[in-house]
């Protein structure tokens, strides 16, 4: 029973995983959907009231029935590297591979469908809340006056991006402060999505690998905005997570239907967690390079469990 | 309760619909996504420990608290009329109205995550299968020679896309007969799905709103392959579906958790019913015309039901 794993070439969080797994003797395949169809061959077969599908790359045949789960971390867009690439070649290539796999009876980390759904901030916030969670006051809006509203209500808030990235930009957006006096106007222009500032003293990685839990902890300088951004002299320590919040996390997994989640808190002056994200795809390399925790083998141990979902 | 219907200006289908919630006084908005955010206000609270979201265009203001269904018919991609488009504006707005909308109790017509699935061909004939409906041997392949070896196994296959038309291409390409004697050798080049051909005497569309069915059936001229094109003299007309199809396409729709879907089957020479496919987005309006069967206004029931989902 093998483990897929739909990745591009240079991962090197996915090549700490997949060294777990042959250490135990897991077979894996990895495959870049943007190699379909050049260098990667598919059959589904719906014959004699059954089904079978195949995946074969360098030398490697992977049966659908012999798939034990799949792990989604950075796949390429499907046949992106064909020597006639189009929009329409994605398209019939994305419907082959995935209809295909959404067959087969293998374990996900995490599906497609759930994982669409989990990139969407405002969903994060209300499940979030609904899992126990405390979530900072927030907006999305596309009207200037609630957005200045907001601002007044709450004195400082942050603005963030939805989505990740405008196109162009060399890094991420920093995560912004202002005040009830900026302007406002752009507002109508594209949706923001303004929220409370919680003044930190810690900023809380918590990776969950199906019911496992892995809390760590840095230090934020006093007034840093984005944790991400400022380099400190603190590193990411293992920290204990409140049981509150491990069963908090556990509800917010099975309500998102997710196997895997790196959620993001602010630990504020009183020592309080608040949610700020979800990322279903999140990074784990450098938590585990700071903090020694095994996220790497544990995400290993999970996709190598046996039998299907 | 408010029923939303997101489609672009020009759906005549959504037309006959609305008239129908008209008739029974249910508030309608109508909306698309494309003319966000210049034409249409959008703002989602997460405060107090509460959400809030609503929705307001041409003088209209929907709360999502106050939002019976949602029918996705025909969409425009987000922020595709705004001042300055741009693919990243079109992410953070679709983050917006979605991730609000997810978070709304509304019942769906259909989902978009359900909706994503059932678009896949190969996933949509081992739904089928498994449902009880009898599926044409198929294979969607990327390998020239299974191709081969499947069109010399069942002697004449027919060709078809599984993702739709592709760009620049007037019309859809229509299902095509080929023989074992083909050059499968472009298979190579991207994944074909071939189809054992069903000689057929008669095309068989089902509708499914909820739990009501609606079959129509036009009989065929000799060797026409694909019931889209070549006029025939004949027209729709109504015929009662077998108990063993209603059952399966209630299985089928409750596998795919499709509040809506019309289904294509064609009658073989014994009056045998085959699955072709299932379009959880098909129109309805062509068949409604021809036999008077009253979908527009089941689709209208289903939408002006009372409660969330």
């Amino acid at each position: 029973m093998t483990v897929l794993i739909l990745t591009s070439k240079e991962d090197v969080t996915a090549d700490m995983v997949v060294t777990r797994l042959h250490e135990t003797a897991v077979p894996v395949m990895r495959l870049d959907p943007a190699d379909l169809p050049d260098d990667t061959v598919l059959s589904a077969h719906y014959t004699h009231g059954d089904f079978e599908g195949l995946l074969s790359a360098n030398g490697h045949v992977v049966s659908m029935r012999g798939l034990r789960s799949v792990w989604v971390r950075r796949p390429g867009e499907p046949a992106a590297h064909a020597a006639e690439p189009s929009a329409w070649l994605t398209a019939e290539t994305r419907q082959a591979l995935f209809g295909m796999l959404y067959s087969a009876s293998a374990r996900w980390m995490n599906h497609p469908r759930d994982a669409d759904r989990a990139r969407l901030k405002p969903w994060q916030l209300r499940a979030a809340h609904l899992s126990g969670l405390a979530v900072p006051p927030t907006v999305v809006t596309t009207f200037p006056r609630l957005a200045r509203q907001f601002a007044e209500e709450y004195g400082e808030v942050v603005v963030k991006s939805a989505s990740g990235p405008p196109p162009g930009e060399p890094l991420e957006l920093p995560t912004t402060l202002i005040g009830p006096d900026s302007d406002f106007s752009g507002v109508a222009a594209g949706p923001a999505l303004l929220q409370r500032y919680v003044p930190k003293r810690a900023d809380v990685r918590l990776t969950c690998v199906g019911s496992r839990v892995f809390a760590a902890r840095k230090t934020a300088e006093p007034h840093q905005i984005d944790g991400r951004y400022g380099d400190t002299e603190h590193t990411w320590q293992p920290v204990a997570a409140p049981d509150r919040i491990r069963r908090s996390v556990h509800d917010y997994l099975a309500r998102a239907q997710l196997a895997y989640a790196a959620f993001d808190f602010a630990e504020d002056e009183d020592g309080f967690w608040w949610f700020l994200e979800c990322n279903q795809s999140g990074q784990f390399g450098f938590v585990e390079l700071e903090t020694g925790q095994p996220i790497s083998e544990a995400v290993a141990q999970w996709l190598s469990q046996p039998g299907g979902r």
